[in-house]
Formats: structure tokens, sequence, C-alpha cells
């Protein structure tokens, strides 16, 4: 449903295998968990967004592949941490035991801990496409800020304190402004900033998109968690319920949970109208996000 | 015992309260347990270490407050995660309830993810000596590379599956190499790195300083457990032995371990000997490093 999706999932994986190669202690069950952790599957949703944002610009891939993985190492480490017992408590994900489930809690916890300071390194040291500093550095602050206390970390915190509390639509989009939507357009963003001047012209733009697709992605989550089985998802279905937690559907219903969703993938379309270049690929990810069944 | 130890204390202090004032959602659970766990006593050696060999290199203050805070953020991520239940299990920090305790395990869990991401925030944001990017990349490589899967994280996993086995002398020191070690040797090749090419120079004297001091601080630390007593530890006295942990103590006696940290002392002040600058607080810290009660 996204053609162009497994080439980019299976660049990513090659890469992300590189880089675990370079650590040491490979029988270590912390590096063993890692390579669990990052390699086992997953849609690779920000290293495609990556990918097709720098591309549109003119990027080749080899100059992508760096803040792709960076990207990618905080979204899997972010992960295991949520799927903690003090966390959600998940024991599946992606169809697999969960990360403390199959090794153990401690080192999920060092796992996490360690993809989060590799996605770091990756940045600092992999190829890029300009030999000077600048664009690494832009790189580094705008996945620090979209990861950490102003952005996903704090949206797993409000998401968290609102557990059994009544929520409003915009306590919910807070939650996942930050949660899911801050990664996300983060992505769009480390795939610009690779273009240079070129890309930030047009960041205001792609922000917009990356706004609308990353409330759309957790909107069409909440709704699968109601309408598809636990074999499709690839988690238990029906957990954020188990959880009394807020969602779309709680909040709008079903209808008005998928009338959002088709709301906000115009507001993503209209903003890629205005950018003068060949914006598909982008746009194929906004009509898969809120039509994936998984 | 180290005078000038309280000089520095407190301007980290200061720096570390003013970059968690520029986060929204002061009031939310995840910032005050940053605060806590980032604010409450600690001595500080990591931002000490940079002070003290930036300046002896010639570096202003307000070159080294960055670095200075980056790596103290690591630190105190490194200790909340320790503490877990699943990890070291620890109640109490410095003479205070652990932020687990305090706080909840989730948060604990997410404040010391974001403190991780803020260390790479402030290092990719603040004000160093140059206006270049070099600097900054240099240190943030050398952070990364001090407190993931090539440092601090698998020193830690390889204390964690050592425990109630039989561990070697070597083994012992590839442990605290990695989880002591690794970080206090980056505070010190921090300071360097801001010093620009005077501090590239000497990096390899430094390099073996900072090897021998940071082995001894993990001496000093065994042999306090046994000798010492909580209130003056700011946490329970036996601690190691109770989780069958292998110590210094443990493989060479009370009198082979303090032997072990003396000629550690030694190898640090012969390496000081030969840089030509005033080393006069490296000396002393050094010696307060196998000379301190808690």
């Amino acid at each position: 449903m996204l053609a162009s999706l497994p080439f980019y999932q299976e660049r990513n994986q090659a890469q992300l295998d590189s880089w675990l190669d370079k650590l040491d202690y490979q029988e270590l069950p912390l590096v063993q968990a890692m390579r669990y952790g990052l390699l086992l599957g997953g849609k690779r949703a920000r290293p495609f967004l990556v990918y097709v944002t720098g591309e549109m610009l003119g990027c080749t891939l080899d100059e992508l592949d760096t803040p792709a993985s960076a990207i990618e190492c905080i979204h899997a480490y972010s992960l295991i941490h949520d799927d903690l017992p003090a966390m959600d408590d998940d024991e599946l994900r992606r169809g697999h035991p969960t990360c403390h489930i199959e090794f153990d809690e401690a080192t999920a916890i060092l796992t996490g801990d360690s993809l989060q300071t590799m996605a770091f390194s990756i940045l600092a040291e992999g190829h890029l496409s300009e030999s000077g500093e600048t664009m690494r550095v832009s790189m580094i602050q705008a996945l620090a800020k979209a990861s950490g206390a102003q952005g996903m970390c704090v949206g797993q915190a409000l998401d968290l304190y609102a557990e059994n509390t009544i929520v409003s639509l915009n306590e919910l989009e807070a939650i996942h402004k930050n949660k899911t939507g801050a990664l996300l357009k983060c992505a769009i963003q480390l795939g610009a900033l690779a273009a240079g001047d070129k890309g930030y012209k047009i960041l205001p733009l792609l922000d917009r998109y990356a706004d609308a697709i990353g409330l759309a992605f957790q909107v069409q989550d909440d709704i699968l968690d109601i309408i598809s089985d636990t074999e499709t998802l690839g988690k238990p279905q029906g957990s954020d319920q188990d959880l009394n937690k807020a969602t779309y559907p709680s909040l709008l219903g079903l209808d008005g949970a998928q009338h959002k969703a088709q709301t906000l993938l115009q507001e993503a379309l209209h903003a890629l109208d205005a950018i003068p270049y060949n914006t598909q690929l982008l746009e194929e990810f906004a009509r898969y996000v809120i039509e994936r069944k998984n």
C-alpha cells in the first residue's frame, strides 16, 4: 500500500546493522538486545520520511543515511522504555516479545539508554553531505529538541499522568503533538536540513505537513486499537482501553475520529500543494498514515 | 579537603538550574524530577574535572560551562536509572530518597531519558569558546562514546551480568574502566577539547591520568562500602556485599585494595609530571579521590 516503503526499510536496516557491528561486546545481552530492539521489524516511518524529504530536495541516499539511522535509534529506544512494566507494561511488540520479556528488565533499561546515545553518536560521526559541521550541529539540535523534555519524553509523561483522568481534546492533542508528533516532524526536518538552504526555505510548509500527519498518525493508531485485531496490530488489540487512556474515538466517537483523520489528511495535502518540488511520496505517505491497517 | 570544589559545584549548580528553567511544563512531575535528580547534592566531580582541566589550559570559566553541565546531566541520568528496582534497587542516594521512591518508577525512567537528551541538547546549543562547530562536534562525539554501549552503559551491563559470578581482577577492571572510568576520562577530555590545539597535544598524558584516577575512584568506593557508615556515605553501607558484587577488597583484601589505590595515585601523579602547565588542582583531585570519606 506504500510501494516505496520496503526499499527504504531495507536500506535503513542495513545501515543500522553496520552501526551495531562497530560495537565491542557483540555477545553481551546488552548488544544483542540493541540488535533485537532495533532490527526486528517496524514500519521505519521516520527513516522513510528523512529519505523521501531529502531526496525530494535533491539529496542522494548516502547523504541521508546518517539522520535516517539516528532517528530510528531514538524511536526504537522509546518503544523499549515505553513497553517496560512501570510504563505501558506491554509484552508484545511487532508480533514479538518486548525487550524486557525476551531479555530482562535491567537489560531493557540499559538497551534503551544505549540506543539513545547511539542516535547522537551516529549524528556526530556519520557521513553527511557537507564537510562543514554546521549541518551536523543543526541536526543534533533538532533531534535533541524533539526527543527529550521538550518533545517525545514530555509527551510520554503527559500521557502517563493523564491515565484515569478526564482529558480534553486540547490536552489530548498536546500529548500526541509531543509523544508522536515531535519525532515524525523531526524526521522531515532532518531530511530538509540535509539539503541545506533549499530545505530551510520550505521548512514552514514541511512543518505544517508534519504537524498534520503526526496527529493523523495517532488518530489512526487510536482507531486501529478499536477496529483491528491483535494479529494484524502485532500488539494486543484494545490495550489503550485497558489502560483507561483517553483516545480520539473516546472523545469524538469512531465516526468523529475518522472524520478528524480525513481533515488532517487534507491539511497535510494542502501544505504539500505549496511546495515547488515533487511531493508525490510525501503525499502517498499522508494517505498511508490514515489508510494503514497496523 | 578539596578546597576548590565548592566553588565549581556552585557554578555548575547555577548553570544546570538555568538550563532547567528553559523547559516548558515546570510543574510536571517529569520536570520536577529532573530538577530533583540533577540539583540535589552530589560531588560534581565530573564538572570539576572539566573546569580545572580547561582552566589549566587557559580557558575561561564561561567557555567551560557547557561541557561541565552536559556531563553532569549524563552522570545524573545514570544514577537515576542505576537506582531503579530492576537495576541496583537503591532507595537512598546522597542522603535522600532515590528518584523512583520520591516520584515513581515511570517518572524515574523518563527523567533519566530526558536528562540524557538534555546533555546532548546542552552541548549542541550552549556557549563554547570557538564560533566554529568543530569543537562542538568533537565534544558530542566524546560524550556519546563515553556514555553508551562503548562506555558507561556497557560497564553497567558487565557489572549486572557479573553479579553472583566469579570475577577476575581483569574483568573487574573492564567493568569499572567502562562504568565509572569512561565518564571521568571524558570530563577531562572535554576540558582539554575546550582549549583546542593546546588540549589535543597533552591528551595522551591526560588520558593516562584519567585512567588511573578513574580506577582509583572505584577502588576507593569499594573500600568505603566496607569501612564507612551509612550516614557518611549517604547510601546504605555494605550494599555491594549484599548484591554479591565482586569488589577490589573482595579480590585483593582490604590492605591490597588500599595498596592498589596508592599505586594508582602514583600513576596519576606521574602522568601529571610530564604536563607543562600548572597541574596543582588535578593533583589535589587525585589525592582527594583516595582520601575522601564518601
